[in-house]
């Protein structure tokens, strides 16, 4: 299985999510690589237990002291899900990278695990057809780039889902009922958002059916009254809620709960992947649609336009960046110097309403407001607007196209 | 009042909306510049008669002859608004540019009309605090570089409402009831979205009022059934709705009735005037709301991912163009004809639904689709997707920062 | 040799130069593939003859009616040089792109003939590390979807330069004595450049031999005396040498020899290849050189400000697009209508200066100038430029600027 | 003369040089504003002697406490020359922005002057026509946002040049023989560069004369033999010149006389200014062109192409906001940010050859250097580049191509 020219592997860090597919990769990197497997499994705000994956990895034999189970949702949603919200950062016009995010991050861990313990190799169970494979090995290799990657859908040779099943059967992998079957789409989940594709989701055409959702109920199944509360922002990060303070991971929580209660975040979408080819996915992003609207609210009163535009243009680069899996690129890094020098006094109070699935900012203010009500209003007021100035601003700005217009006029 | 260096106006087309303000300007320029007036009215989809604009006209003076009406709409929304949408066009992450789109057309009309008659001026009624000036005169500059502009809002000594209602009387210029006292905010309309401004508006920490809506109910005032239908687009504009072939301002004005009606299209904003300060609007653009997603959601499918990331990239500065004024310029153009290439196989049919005020793409399908089921789906295809060529790619990409990463490692 | 789930290959185009690499590519496609060989050999202007292409072909079995040979200069500089100019195209501040832009017409005669001949498959013989071979699969791929790509140097078990040789002897395939030994770097050429890089380069602290040179004479060795010659451009293409017509190639191949003689067009680059590495290359653009700097000169007088600016933006992504072997993608074209655009009055005289290395533009006339003496000068003109309106020109672009400090200055 | 609307101003700080026309501004400044002047004369490295200026001021009344004169040299170049060469600067594809750079810090030290002496207004010499009066104000206004602004081009009354004189002979400002007649052209000076424009050089098609460049030898004149030396640079700014560390002014002193014994640095360009025309300068900037290609030097080996080609995209509009002024803008701080975040590697030695005009990088080497000859070369190395990955690359990156020719194909 290994190449010729390749060293075998004796110890390797795997993403394991307990689930029964990173099971039978954790078996087969033992029985094909005859490697000592380390699991890493990470509370990214999935929803699901971590006890239970320490269990299964014990019954598939690893050693206590080559269990890693860590809570990531603090650092998740302060290192990466808010400086990409920053930047207002989607994706083709409309996606809020949910699980491009989250890849770095369980990179990042794998890597330091994997220098812990002394691991010559890490493994993900990402399949070969999508973008989560190239986001977590551009992690690995841009942090260590000598580490040795395996993807065992990109090499292994079992040709069905049935011969997966069989090799599960083999080596006494529990397999639940439900999982016998072709589940009828695949879910990614986090604390930012949950992403469902696959099966019935592949017509484009064709509505996602109403069972696809899992974070958001519908808008049509939400209250008939809005829900009005406060965003406070910090340097461009949320920190507080109706005034109470939160930390990241707590405050992502509780939005996710009001998004999810109004209906807010749900998207269907034909996307392009990184790997070349158009897929569909269904994302539910509560609290990251709240917080995209908020935070451009508070930006609203409180970013220079000279930088406002800057980080407009610059936004799509740094959205494909995140999705295409160079969040650990000098390029990245670039982009985020630029974009968090802009947050420094981005700081006040958003008023957001929900509302059956509509997210809308009904006020903002700030201690460090740029709107100023003397300069906009009709009246004449007291401060130094002169309308003349008008003219001679219209006059400059119009002089280049006033001689090229002489010029195609004269033939 | 005309400085000592310029020439005195003998004819002046003036942007006449029949209203107030501008029949003030017209008595003004009568006695002031001592100019003949020719007035310009269009039908771009206001929502007024303009039958009483001629009758106005002509109590103020006006020859029959020196009398222009027009109905725009129809050249308005095929020349200038769905050019926009081709580019997904959104100023500072929101707003459509309703007012924006409309200020060429009219300044490309007065100065066909100035041409006509041989006058040798131009005047527009937009106040000396807003982009709307700015507007009108690159437009009149850049097609006509030597006329004469008048903008009385800059010039003129009215120190005040009451003093220009004075002038009103004096000049037996009819007012409306309801015009003597302020109004509590102004408003500015046309086929693809009606904007509201000032007075009630002017704190952006208060919710604006649902009185402020003109174009739209709210979303909890909207059915409680969703609308469903279909948009057909042809090379990026939308042709037919439910299958009916419809003329481009009939297809406007028959999604803005299915946005008003559901809710759909309002924007509370404070934006980035181009003359230097901060003003909160609140814009309503119903039709333009659905268009904006039916036409992501055709490019979704049509439009290759290279086109369609450098149009998100190209679009902020494209947008940036529309809303200060640069439609006549040579980079505006540059861009659209890159964006007009783009567009020639974004043709196909989008099934949209409304729901109180949320526009949701849940189909799409076109002859020209570039999804392909068979490379997307989970089972191995007949199609050329190697899952090995995933390694080499995601190699070569992370080669830089390998290289990197081993310099940085070493020190 | 063919992977089990691939063809067998019956007839293959092979860009073949007559040169030693090519022939025995030629010969291994025979052996190894056992397929029927078309070879297509190019005039690009690389100075070499063409008709011992053909005899060594026809040594090698190739029959008659298989041996394609095109003098392509003429399409390679109207084509691809000349649009690639209009956007004054360098590679990371410097590289003229001669390599890059010849590789997509290659792709494209070889597409052509294989569809006249009937033929499953197209092969190069670029190396696996370097761009070529992405810009001729990506020129094949885009242009015939399904064509089967042979790339021998990723493919063969040669190990070494004396293997290779080993069975070119086995295969009576002439090798002439200079190529027994290894070449002391590698080269490429065409009419627009010659570039050398590999072996003698590789240590980029150590500067290039002057025995790499081939296109240029040292500035040292250049005439004490400089040549002052114009070049005439119509819509941003060059069309005339001191008012001389020439076609595209003629006149590339004239400017050539006044680079040549004066010593003009070298470069010694370190550049980022796209599949990941640094390489050093020394560069041989002397023509090419010539004409950037000219076509610079024609526009700084004939193009607008606006499309200026816009067209600088864009460049850098164009550059790439080309480096990376992406001509035939949507993005490019994109860009390519924009900047076509653009060029439509970059019409007049240049006068240009050459002297030991050194190109000058010291001279540039147009009956499209947009250069207005009137309104520059020091003295008041007739022009309508009013000193004051700079006044107001200032206030506006200042007004967020003062908003922004008086914010700071209050904390 | 002051506007009726604005209070008398008590307190100007001038910027002065010492010459005839900032000396009538003086005068003009006193006379009409009856102002008390503080003058403000900075060595920037013109050239010029600064002690005349102390003596001329005080002649003019000045009182000694109201006479600044300050060496700003080091600060000039380590806080605006050397932050504006780490991007690469340069508008409009070649000038190096030698005016403009010069123009904030004169502003900044303007304005700390002010509010230490209590000033209530500030004033420059610089013309209506002009880029400079821009560059100054906007410098002004963004430091200090109530500031009073005089800008005595754009107010007094002189319809020309004699009655200038007769205000100066009026009140005995001396006036040097050589400035009784017009100059052939005005200079502007600083360490950095020379310009020169107008008179004899508004005619774009008409060759620059000799007798207008000051900082250099003509090539023609320069020595036969190259002169070739090293630089080394650290966190990508200059610090040392054949080993030996220099402060950056000294350094860029150093690299001006190379550069003026050898010929290298004349610019005869046509540029569009922000205030809407065009206008034809000669530039000078011996120093900094040296130091713009050894920049480019050192960062070909030191710096990811990611990040290159990103500041490569960044740079125009980093150079636009040079030029128009925006020094102090939040959007140029936001581009410099990412940009320094790049240079943390940027450390090393380049080896420059500077032969008539000519600069050649002829060498680079660097501790952090990312070219990899074994990576590079064409034997198979050590080093984990596997041919076949380029294979799965180019497969990857086809992929949209080859669905899209399908696409188009099929009609």
């Amino acid at each position: 299985m290994t190449s010729p020219t390749e060293k075998p592997v004796k110890k390797v860090v795997l993403a394991y999510s307990g689930g029964l597919d990173t099971s039978i990769i954790l078996k087969w990197l033992q029985t094909e690589y005859n490697a000592e497997v380390v699991t890493f499994t990470a509370d990214l705000g999935q929803g699901e237990e971590l006890e239970p994956a320490r269990k299964k990895a014990e019954l598939l034999g690893i050693k206590p002291e080559n269990i890693y189970i860590e809570d990531l949702r603090e650092e998740f949603v302060r290192d990466f899900v808010f400086p990409m919200f920053r930047a207002n950062t989607v994706y083709e016009g409309q996606y809020l990278l949910g699980t491009s995010i989250a890849r770095p991050l369980i990179a990042k861990k794998q890597i330091e695990i994997a220098r812990k313990v002394g691991a010559d190799a890490v493994c993900h169970g990402a399949t070969g057809k999508g973008n989560d494979q190239v986001r977590f090995e551009l992690g690995y290799y841009g942090l260590e780039p000598d580490i040795r990657v395996i993807a065992p859908w990109r090499e292994w040779d079992f040709a069905s889902r049935e011969s997966l099943l069989a090799f599960a059967e083999q080596h006494q992998i529990p397999i639940a009922k439900d999982k016998r079957g072709d589940a009828p789409f695949s879910v990614d989940a986090n604390l930012l958002h949950s992403s469902s594709e696959g099966k019935v989701l592949e017509d484009p055409a064709v509505e996602a059916p109403e069972f696809v959702y899992q974070r958001t109920i519908a808008p049509e199944a939400a209250p008939d009254k809005a829900e009005v509360f406060t965003i406070d922002f910090e340097k461009g990060d949320p920190v507080a809620i109706n005034g109470e303070a939160l930390s990241p991971a707590a405050l992502l929580t509780k939005l996710n709960q009001l998004g999810h209660d109004n209906g807010v975040g749900r998207l269907d979408l034909v996307e392009n992947r990184f790997v070349g080819m158009k897929s569909r996915g269904v994302y539910e992003t509560p609290g990251g649609t709240i917080l995209l609207a908020a935070h451009r609210g508070i930006e609203s009163i409180t970013l220079d336009r000279g930088a406002m535009h800057l980080k407009d243009e610059l936004m799509p680069k740094y959205a494909s960046l995140v999705y295409n899996g160079f969040w650990f690129s000098p390029e990245r890094e670039m982009l985020q110097a630029a974009i968090d020098y802009s947050q420094a006094k981005v700081t006040g109070r958003v008023t957001v309403k929900l509302y059956k699935g509509n997210v809308t900012v009904i006020g903002r203010e700030s201690p460090y407001s740029l709107y100023d009500q003397d300069l906009v209003t009709f009246e004449e007021g007291k401060v130094a607007y002169d309308h003349r100035d008008a003219a001679g601003f219209i006059k400059l700005n119009a002089l280049r196209l006033r001689v090229a217009a002489k010029r195609d006029l004269r033939g």
